[in-house]
């Protein structure tokens, strides 16, 4: 049931609806309705319905929606239900804001290592896992078939290290470089680029002084 | 001139044209054709024109777009032709990658300070900006006319420092927390939800895997 396919800019929204409804669990809230649960997500009441309906009929006229249920259900969709490995190229500040990132418990990852070229970093260790030397990142992914690999090396470097990723046989590469890499179409491929939010910010900012 | 109104969808494919756009001029590249720049960002030409479209005429019919001149023009409207100061509360990984962070020096952005709570940090510099205290930040923010905030604390103090910030009158806040910040209207807020990333990759990378 959880294999749905929805479209796009519902999957983009989904991690949002998660994160809204892991909340009101945890503040005990068990049943919510589309205007409320639209009230504190910005969007509207009708939104909110459409995007459910995608997913099948999980609300009723009048009841509306049970958090818990419906949480799991978005989690069953995003793949909340597996547990994944996931690898860091990089080990500078961005590679260890990664690794310690606390959001990765509930999700199901383990982060398994760091892998740098600075052999003063070699042994340390981040969040539970150990900084390794970047020459035997791929025989560690094909040992133990790491799925996820976070790419957080300076722009010039990225695509190769990309490239070796997905030869060991990495599935999914979630890039922090402020770089577009080319991955084959299996691989799945998540950018976040800071510059790109800075600067709709900075639009934002310019927006709202009436610029 | 740059200071034309765009929708928010295309507001949020900008600065992935200035990204091309200033890999392009880099490369000595001095005119693109929609169809060769829609190539390289995995957009459809007839989208690319669209879209530049908004901003007036800026290319002529089988000539393509004189890259410099796209490139500066995109620059303009999302305010980069202008400087902001930033700080950061919060000097853990997430701040330090922020401070540290080389997509700054061409946005205008300067970083003045970090703010912590944990005295060790006191003095300590990143990225050539020193940490402080964070009972200093608001006089800090007053005296510098500091325009942007970044929270990179914990969630459960994600509001209050967010609260102190707009207190002190700044005007942005990006904000790395993994909760959602209520500001006023005035302030424009940009979030980098990275456990909502991880989660659109997670989906991928099951969509990948025929699930």
């Amino acid at each position: 049931m959880a294999s749905a396919r929805v479209s796009g800019a519902v999957v983009r929204r989904l991690p949002s609806y998660y994160r809204y409804l892991t909340t009101l669990e945890r503040q005990g809230v068990q049943r919510i309705s589309s205007q409320e649960l639209g009230a504190r997500m910005g969007l509207t009441a009708s939104q909110i319905r459409q995007d459910i309906n995608c997913f099948g009929t999980l609300g009723q006229q009048g009841y509306g929606y049970n958090v818990a249920e419906l949480k799991n259900y978005i989690g069953g969709i995003l793949g909340l239900d597996r547990s994944y490995s996931l690898i860091i190229a990089g080990a500078g500040n961005i590679g260890r804001a990664v690794a310690a990132y606390p959001g990765f418990l509930q999700s199901g990852v383990h982060v398994k290592a760091l892998f740098d070229v600075d052999a003063a970093l070699f042994g340390q260790s981040v969040g539970g896992a150990e900084i390794r030397p970047l020459q035997e990142m791929p025989a560690f992914i094909q040992k133990t078939r790491c799925q996820i690999g976070v790419v957080a090396v300076p722009a010039p470097e990225a695509q190769s290290v990309a490239d070796l990723m997905v030869g060991a046989g990495i599935r999914a590469i979630w890039n922090f470089a402020p770089v577009d890499l080319a991955v084959p179409e299996a691989i799945a491929l998540g950018n976040v680029h800071l510059t790109d939010s800075l600067l709709v910010l900075l639009y934002g900012l310019k927006e709202k002084e009436g610029d």
